[in-house]
């Protein structure tokens, strides 16, 4: 099959035999999306080779039992083991000998087909087009804050950084009924839905209850602080291959509490792409061919653009 | 009044009037102790002039109301202004014009007198001592963890340097029923009470639920981040005057949720002192007199010594 897969020599269409392991499912890709751990892996993140991509829809091909076969999927992208003390005290997507879709130990999905284990394939419903369902991750992961974090209806909370999953977070924490502004270039401010306010970096308003850092810069962390309230929360989604450096003492002087945070629940994901509270096609600057993904890997890094897909 | 104030040229035992505002109280200080915060001050931290010191225990001389006239106390460091937004928000050791006793705008009690408003001060129960009584401050520093985080009797707790305010935190989270481990030199780790483990940094075990980094150095929070679980809590104590540079992408990718902690409850650490649940004087080194203090403040630096207090 036809993949693009992150080599010695940097990304690069490759071919590769036809995922065939019996103990998984193999899923024909429908729709793929780019999202920037792809390109941060290009850069160096996690050393990863292998088959790049992890946000996906597709249609199981084969499966080892019957329930999910021909049906359309969406998956998980942490494999766990499901016996470590991590996977048995309710962490799967922490076990430490994971393997991770298409950034950990396990070709991905900018591919014809990728494999998954059953367990870890969610069906999507006829309401949700297939555009739709390929962001039913990166819309996990916004979901995740509000798993992680009590936000209220009375808070004032900055989403820093409206790009691809900053858009998805401004989206779902607005659902809170919360005051949600997006920070980020006017061109960036511009897509985020009524009822959200729009600031640019330079003119956003400190103080908030929470921050939720999608700057994907390791600045973004500096700023964040500069924002937030004393006792406030930082949500931190950026990951960047240096580390960067921090005001500490602020977070100590303003009893400041910093949450990591990382991938989420699916089925809520899922409903709310089902019913409709969350309009994901805005975001779409584009979808390419498999065959273009070379190309497509260049544009996702322009400001300019937003999501691309890939159809294979 | 004889005092040891920090100037332009460094600490310096200096003449000051005696307080006399008559919106506060006058406190004769009885015990006053070093702490890790005085020596950052010193270093420059806050840029900070004036009286040092913010531990201590007086009788109060004078007042504006007669009721604690003549009664031994200790005092709130953080004068909040009682009106604005993050007061009325019931945050007032985070006023935005707070003075800090000894630490930011106010003169503090390394002096024969100290000042306070009255609604700052909480009256000692003759069940502790002088000297114990001086630790009210920095014990309620470790009881503010138990406030902002819930350790459970089940969890496993490092506390990461066991110096004057690591000492305090490790007998405070002890009294959860958790497993405490104390992480640092063996002459410290040896005054950690019966029941508390002690490790080296070396040999220290990872995957706690709970860190305290009460390291005081800026390379703290990177190795409290090596020793905690995913989806475990970092609770930072540690205030330098240069900012950290920090694995950011792990606290993502963990899932790690970074706490600041600063000041805590002062009626929480009296009762933990008048029951007898926490015994602070294995942690007295010395106490010198006032006019020793610039030799005092030298020997708190020093590795081998722990709580210095002064007896004006």
């Amino acid at each position: 099959m036809h993949a693009l897969a992150l080599t010695d020599d940097g990304p690069a269409l490759v071919d590769r035999p036809l995922p065939d392991r019996p103990d998984e499912a193999r899923v024909r890709v429908l729709r793929a999306g780019i999202c920037a751990t792809d390109l941060e892996l290009v850069r160096g993140y996690m050393h990863f080779r292998g088959v790049l991509g992890h946000e996906f829809v597709g249609v199981v091909e084969q499966a080892p039992g019957p329930a999910l076969v021909g049906r359309r999927v969406v998956g998980d992208i942490n494999v766990a083991c499901g016996a470590c003390p991590t996977c048995l005290a309710g962490r799967p997507t922490h076990c430490p000998t994971r393997t991770v879709l298409g950034i950990v130990g396990r070709d991905g999905v900018f591919a014809s087909h990728t494999s998954l284990p059953v367990g870890n394939l969610h069906p999507v419903p006829d309401a949700i087009s297939d555009e739709a369902a390929a962001f039913v991750e990166p819309l996990a992961a916004a979901c995740e804050i509000l798993d992680q974090v009590h936000v209220r209806p009375t808070d004032r909370v900055v989403v820093l950084g409206v790009g691809r999953l900053g858009q998805l977070c401004a989206r779902v924490l607005a659902l809170t009924g919360a005051e949600v502004v997006g920070v980020g270039r006017p061109e960036r401010t511009a897509l985020l839905p009524a009822g959200i306010g729009r600031s640019t970096v330079d003119d956003a308003r400190g103080g908030a209850d929470v921050v939720v850092d999608c700057t994907g810069s390791p600045d973004g962390l500096r700023v964040a602080t500069g924002l937030v309230r004393p006792r406030g929360v930082v949500v931190l989604k950026t990951t960047t291959h240096v580390d960067p450096t921090v005001p500490a003492a602020r977070w100590v002087i303003d009893e400041i509490t910093l949450v990591g945070s990382r991938c989420g629940p699916f089925d809520a994901a899922i409903r709310l792409l089902a019913s409709g509270s969350v309009d994901v096609r805005p975001l779409i600057t584009d979808v390419l061919p498999l065959s273009r993904g070379l190309e497509a890997l260049a544009l996702a890094a322009r400001p300019d653009v937003l999501k691309l897909q890939l159809a294979p």
